[in-house]
């Protein structure tokens, strides 16, 4: 019997699938990893993947219909039987599917739905009108696999979770009572909880500490970024806020900005955006989708606004100056909320109880550059960047700072499939 | 000859008079301080002040009419009445008039106004059309000026000068270009500059210091609240943004939060809010107005708040609790940019040459416990409050840390009125 790991963006699904244990005391064991890409892409057609482990299957590599013509629907089942078709399983031998769901509101736990209780199928389209650009597409896939799937159970679980440890005073918005009826406190929530999950654990292993001795700021940086100041392996604060968008700058997200400034901005910022499926206001589109890096320098690539700065001969110089001020941009917001974190830690705990920073996400495993002028901002806390570590380390874990640094450095690659199939063991208890 | 600096908020006037002075070199001599306060507060009356200097005319203590009833229009010309009908100085003895006004976008200087010269008014309402809330009052009061004394040249100062030092990569927004037409620039502009120039200045006398020598972090607490990072005597950074909604807590403002709660807390936030003589959103209105301290405990005084905490007798359950909350998110809001400032001096100066914490404002004058609070969590950096200094010291400049503290911390008295009239003399030089 098999465990299916999922996690459905926008414009992608990945998955991962792990044969369950003979024992508790068995690891849980990856026999293949699978995924969509292309989703959405006018013009180019969507690609299917599925990677078996030594021996348990044929490997897929398919392209599919054009990316702009497909739905979740269809997709989902189509990548269900390409698993099955290609390896040695039967779709009914899936006995459970986790899903990475992004706002789970104030859940303090997952959600199980099964065929026969699907009282979590209500409270899981609650959160996906609160928030459509977030949740959406999980939400699809979760049915889409109840279809496919009819003995299967399914486990929620969001990226919310790992915050429920802020305290009040920080995650209290100062906002006088709605006008209109609401289906969760307006607050700040926090996201990349499963990734931030996932670090914890692996750092901790790699320091042979326990999970709860780990003090650390993170900075998850991909199309989406946020930081997350942990304390004894709980998270005190975080960047993002009541929806993914408040905090750092993102490939297509503004960041936090004046909360007027959409109002001077867009003309009609409560209209419907038109986006196919979902109600979203023009507001959320605009600072969802068409700010933050691609608004600063016209790409969402950070490898290519990095050589746009170290070789202007590669591009014009609108493009060379526009990505000078993105990547300037972008670091400014990224040392205010790591440097606060880090003053927050510094402030309750001795620095020699201090694990360090960490960087994750695509930017923040690739962007050398990026973590040398975080971290050489650390100099006078005794910061002490490795350069041939940080332009040459390999593993899940690896140290970027010298032994002798003051404050430490890493470079931590997440697996929030992994650690989804972990909470979904402790959860069912196999 | 007189200079007559004005500073015109929401719900009182704050006014003071100097006589020119004799040669370039003598000082500033203060000859009246007056002011309307109650303005816009139904069933009380307007009060009008006239304070002269010992011998220079008959002190006013006068109220008026219904506080709700009242315009500008008609007070300030009341006032100017009062002024020059009490004492040694005729309407006409009044040369020069310095405004503050709030918003001033990006000009790097303040703007001249005269009877005939009338180009900077048109500027003066574009900047109110944008910011109606910041500074239609003070558009009134320049206006109703212009009126009542032919004959003297107005100055407007903004609260945004000190700031436009601040550096593109921390005042760019990270938003694409706006689909409608705009007056300014959508980034970060800060405010409160007439008072953090103030301050530095003051500051500077009392440590026998250039003002380009000063480094600081200001926190200027009063019913609007903001935080400044002060390097070399000139603002690198600083809470507010793009209007003073943005940053730290105020009596009845939001300060930061995600950009798209008002979409789900208000039914039209796009809508009109009604608010007489302006174009103000209802979005702008709930965000400014009806939030901060007001929404999280019900009142906007401090000094209310720290009574219900430290005295829960004096209350009810619900009023202890809700002041209690209400300090906790002042204060994590507060620490999170002040120690974001500090780390940036820090990060790029010997902790010897930084001059420490400064507290303004009402708030920041008068809250020794949130001092306190605030400086303890500098304790790691070496900080030691000291207790008496903190609580009994008198003064324009205050310092609230003991002699061998590793970081200092002052409290500075404020003078915008002040500033203002040595910014009216330096652009007219006499």
């Amino acid at each position: 019997m098999y465990l299916l790991a999922v996690n459905c963006g926008s414009s992608s699904i990945k998955g991962k699938l792990f044969a369950l244990p003979s024992s508790p005391s068995a690891p849980l064991v990856q026999r293949a990893g699978l995924g969509v890409s292309g989703i959405g892409s006018k013009g180019d057609k969507v690609n299917f993947k599925v990677i078996w482990e030594q021996g348990k299957g044929n490997d897929v590599n398919e392209d599919g219909q054009d990316g702009a013509s497909v739905d979740y629907e269809e997709l989902f089942p189509q990548l269900l039987e390409k698993l099955s078709s290609s390896g040695e399983i039967e779709k009914d031998d899936i006995q459970y599917v986790s899903h990475r769901i992004v706002h789970g509101a104030t859940h303090k736990s997952g959600i199980k739905i099964t065929k026969d209780h699907t009282e979590g199928l209500q409270e899981m389209d609650k959160l996906s009108t609160f928030a459509p650009l977030h949740n959406h597409h999980a939400v699809l896939a979760v049915r889409a696999c109840l279809n496919a799937l009819p003995n299967h159970t399914s486990l929620l679980l969001f990226d919310t979770l790992f915050h429920q440890t802020i305290p009040p005073e920080t995650y209290t918005y100062a906002l006088p009572p709605p006008d209109q009826e609401i289906v969760m406190p307006l607050r700040k929530y926090g996201f990349h909880g499963l990734s931030y999950a996932s670090i914890v654990d692996s750092l901790a292993k790699h320091l042979k500490k326990k999970p709860e001795d780990i003090n650390i700021v993170v900075a998850h940086l991909g199309s989406g970024a946020s930081s997350c100041c942990i304390k004894g392996g709980k998270s005190i604060d975080t960047s993002m806020g009541l929806t993914p968008l408040e905090g750092l700058i993102g490939g297509t997200r503004s960041g936090t900005v004046d909360p007027t400034a959409i109002f001077h901005h867009t003309k009609d910022p409560s209209a419907d955006a038109g986006i196919e499926g979902m109600e979203v206001s023009q507001a959320e589109a605009v600072l969802n989708k068409k700010s933050g890096l691609q608004a600063l320098a016209g790409t969402t690539n950070f490898g290519t606004i990095l050589k746009r700065i170290s070789d202007p001969s590669s591009c014009s110089k609108e493009e060379h100056e526009s990505a000078t001020l993105a990547y300037g941009v972008f670091l400014d917001r990224l040392m205010g909320y790591v440097s606060q974190y880090m003053f927050k830690l510094l402030a309750s705990l001795p620095k020699e109880n201090i694990d360090g920073i960490v960087f994750s996400g695509g930017i923040g495993e690739k962007g050398a550059a990026l973590r040398k002028d975080v971290l050489e901002r650390f100099a006078w806390l005794g910061a002490k960047v490795d350069e041939d570590r940080n332009e040459r380390a390999k593993g899940v874990v690896r140290e970027i700072t010298k032994d002798a640094s003051g404050i430490r450095g890493w470079v931590v690659e997440t697996d929030e499939e992994g650690w989804c199939a972990r909470m979904t063991r402790e959860e069912f208890g196999f």
